[in-house]
């Protein structure tokens, strides 16, 4: 922690700032410019909340220079983190993608939509069973009967499942069923559900809370980490700005950002991200060339009738031109995208 | 719902949105002008999704004219809801005060605030017994023996109780200590921690999410409201916003846009809503000056030394100031905040 | 300046960034944690680009610890500024009041304006001569006739000027006119304007831009000082969030945090700050309880018919119950409001 | 404008707002559902204040349905705008390219940039001669010698000039020097300066402010427009939001937004968007993947002693490595970047 003191803060000021932190257990260097006099707290206190500095008179700033995460940070691991999903790999060469509708309705809907999406080169069905809805009176998913459907239709077309879990209650039932745990943005700092997450052997996908700062997602993945759970995916899906044309602000600097700070793997989800169907395609384009891992996207056979996100989700030959498209962008930049399954249909 | 089409939009688009919303179950009337046509489209579906017609050929914009929440609007309920918590009504003509410390640390602590607090005119004792933290690493509450502290210290000092809850096992557990049920800016649109909550039969105190606007504010009250608890309460507790100063941007404005739109009483917390003690006591005055129906102040016997959010909290005797001040912003306003009880010690 | 260096930084990198830091004329005082090396970097550079060092191998992060504006700042004037205003003081124990229409649209309008908010206690005339709309196709203003009509209106009742200038151009124009010269929010940032106030000798009143930071802020202020100009007047207005239910967010934490960096005064304007007149005396109530200086409002004899920012105008009647309740709040705090003039009529 | 009354708003206040609409020259379509009376009214005038409505009694919200533009807007002019600058067209099939360094600082600097950008497939040469830096005591620019030399290093490597004017009194000393004038993101609401330059003939590359909404863009470009001047360029570079990692947020997604709403050629500067030279090439592939019509990048012969901006330019390797890079995703979408040029030395 480094402590600046205000331009001609008084010496008995100053000396009330280096007693304090000997009383919390610093050790204090102390450097006197000619303006400013400039204290570096030395020991490691990761949870310290500087703001108790702060508040001191004669204070002028505080900054915290450790990162509050360790687990979840670059410098402690140095080479990216792969995540292994039954042998799909998420955070290597391979930029995967996760494609489905947003909530399962029916058997027939994730047979459908689980033969496409595959056939054409995703590796993961996604669709939700327990659904977070901003209204109570919207549809809220079909629960257990949903996740029974959802596998069924991955397995039948070598899929793996990711779907969404609401809350600590929810992680028995959804366990059997799923290959990753999705945590959504909402819950992004629900840190009951992080907890016991972090309690599983699964990987767990991780979105970016609408007004979450990287450091405090970075902080959130150390939540799942800390209990022993060191399989995380990171999910950039939009924050929340003054811009209203597009229902988040996808902030595709987080990809670079988040591969400096973090050896965690990163994915975009243009479609919650933009919420209109026809900027998805752009911007998955951009997501691939900003170097994402991965995407994840909503596709439904019938969007006009889908019972949520219709809006956002692609139809299925949008789908197809969305595969083309980035194939070429992965190639451009030295990664690939699986190519198109041979059917024999 | 209002379809506003683009200039110039042929016939046949105009025909394929009208067929569209007449699918969707809504009576349409069209409008002509001179540049524009406007389509008005009839029916009650307070969850219908107007994305479905926003991604239509030839539309430029759609708006939704009925406010998605019902029982929280103050059209369905024209007069103020004054909540009652033990014959004390948050809502009336008294501008309640909420205070204790952020986290329930021990007996001393909570017997020596409540005595404070209590002979100074707050009549409700705040202090958490479950912590949302940011780190896993912070401490986290004492649990079950911490509500039990709270209660007790409470109850010697005739003093309601709020603490918060953090997912819907917890309820149970909490349900006998508390008068009221706090939830959390981060858990906001915990929509299984609302529903839940929405069956009991105790007050609910409903914090603003971080980036939530009023509506989806007033959208997670409904939530509650839905399942049966009329009696909600709304804290705003600032915003994230792109200034870093205070820790975040309290929105004194949501109070008279909360107060036009809903009949639920409003409650601001200034020690949240800056982060910092030092702008604690002028953001309550502003806060009362604005028209809110009561505060919450974290105060602590030993600021320095507390285990959680000690740099925001208030020492006594700026407790004692900051009643005083807000008692003369009250009168002139014709509100009333409690007097300072006479003490026999 | 402090530089963080990554955990485990090798020494070469550590090296490699003294060396820099050196070349760029700092004497650098090196401490090596246990986990990370700081390096404090001291010479004064208010200018220096912290980013230069940011990019440099190893480093995790870089703080400038002094501010960068030296004239604006308390630590270069400790007592606060009372700016003279032909007699009246702004940032005294008075809290002023300036009010007026938007636009000056014609010598009726004014004179009523003038006389009107002279009776109930304002101190200034405000009113636009030359107006920055969004849309080229709004009312512009009425340019140096406008300017004529402000002036002998104000005069006519002892209230000084307060008028907005755009650009370098209309400094001489405006000059014989006001007594304030008012930078617009939209301007903040125009730095050829600062500069060319700067070389007058009149006060002016400089708006705090939609996304400025308080800091950014006082950088403006501080271009104007730069040139010789010690009479800056700050006005806070709102600032760009998510949230749109008023036109800006009016920032109210901004008073204590700006009488904590800055001598200078700071007056509030909740017309632009809410954008509706209905949200205006709450606001000017919170303003005044959180400490501002002073309050600036739109007033219009007619408001319907304004012809720019009716809708945010208080009807006179409304000014008249405005500077009755904020009397009682500024009474409240140990400040004053002028008092109504015995008129004669 | 789209006028929605309360819930319950009774018959005498919808009167009211008739009869007020139709004061203002308003026909109204009066349509009553079940629940809410909305009230269409017809007649076009731009600059209407809705606000005006909106605080009317009974009114629960207003929506303006006609665009605020004319010229900009894409139902205007259906088909995409090129701006042919002498000869190179920007919104056409080829993605330009727009390099050099952030200020003139040398003949040299001038010299050495001119010749590589233009080698490696750049069309425009940039480079500032009057600077806005927010503080005082930076650099401030060559002026009128710093004009002379930018384009003296142009014209030998045939390169478009594209530099920024401040103010309005600038135009006459910049016009013989450039082809392009830039207006900065601090100046994109400085009406006085968009009005004069759009009484030039010379194509304007107008950068969106920091906070301004895609709409406020437009409608600075209608300013421009409105004037005579139809080369309009817009410039994506980055907002401000609560994520200070990068110095702004690119929103990227306003690529294909501004596309759907206007006919003007877009370009993305992932330098300013950014602030740091390892997230430019990412951002600048991500752009051109968006659909981007040229990138404007930062790039240096010396980065370290640059004047200013250093630390997001570009080294020279770099530049060549980003326009290899692009030229790949221009490919895979369709598009064209310009191939190197074979040099002789």
């Amino acid at each position: 922690m480094v402590v600046v003191m205000n331009v001609g803060a008084p010496e008995p000021q100053i000396q009330a700032v280096i007693e304090r932190l000997n009383r919390y257990g610093f050790d204090v260097h102390r450097s006197s410019g000619v303006q400013q006099t400039v204290l570096g707290a030395i020991g490691v206190k990761p949870d310290f909340d500087v703001r108790h500095i702060k508040v001191l008179e004669g204070v002028a700033d505080v900054y915290r220079v450790t990162e509050p995460y360790k687990f979840a940070s670059r410098s402690w691991k140095q080479e990216n983190t792969v995540v292994d999903v039954r042998g799909v790999g998420v955070g290597g060469e391979e930029v995967v993608v996760m494609a489905g509708p947003c909530s399962v309705e029916s058997e027939e809907q994730m047979e459908a939509s689980a033969a496409h999406v595959a056939a054409h080169g995703a590796t993961f069905l996604r669709g939700g069973a327990f659904k977070p809805r901003s209204s109570p009176y919207s549809f809220q998913g079909l629960g257990e009967e949903g996740l029974r459907i959802l596998r069924a239709a991955a397995d039948r077309h070598d899929l793996r499942v990711i779907t969404e879990v609401m809350e600590p209650a929810q992680i028995d039932v959804i366990y059997p069923y799923t290959d990753v745990f999705q945590i959504g943005a909402r819950n992004m700092q629900n840190f009951s559900l992080l907890k016991e997450i972090g309690k599983t052997d699964k990987p767990v996908f991780l979105k970016r809370g609408l007004s979450a700062t990287v450091d405090e997602w970075l902080m959130s993945a150390e939540y799942v980490m800390a209990q022993g759970n060191p399989h995380v995916i990171l999910c950039e899906r939009g924050i929340r700005t003054f811009e209203t044309y597009t229902r988040n602000t996808l902030d595709l600097s987080a990809v670079p950002v988040v591969k400096a700070k973090s050896h965690l793997p990163i994915v975009v989800d243009p479609s919650h991200g933009t919420g209109l169907r026809n900027k998805v395609i752009p911007m998955a384009r951009a997501a691939v060339a900003a170097g994402a891992d991965g995407l994840m996207v909503e596709v439904h056979p019938d969007p006009a009738n889908a019972r949520s996100d219709g809006p956002q989700s692609l139809f299925f030959e949008q789908f197809v031109e969305m595969m083309r498209q980035i194939r070429l962008i992965a190639d451009a930049i030295g990664r690939t995208v699986r190519a198109p399954q041979r059917v024999s249909v």
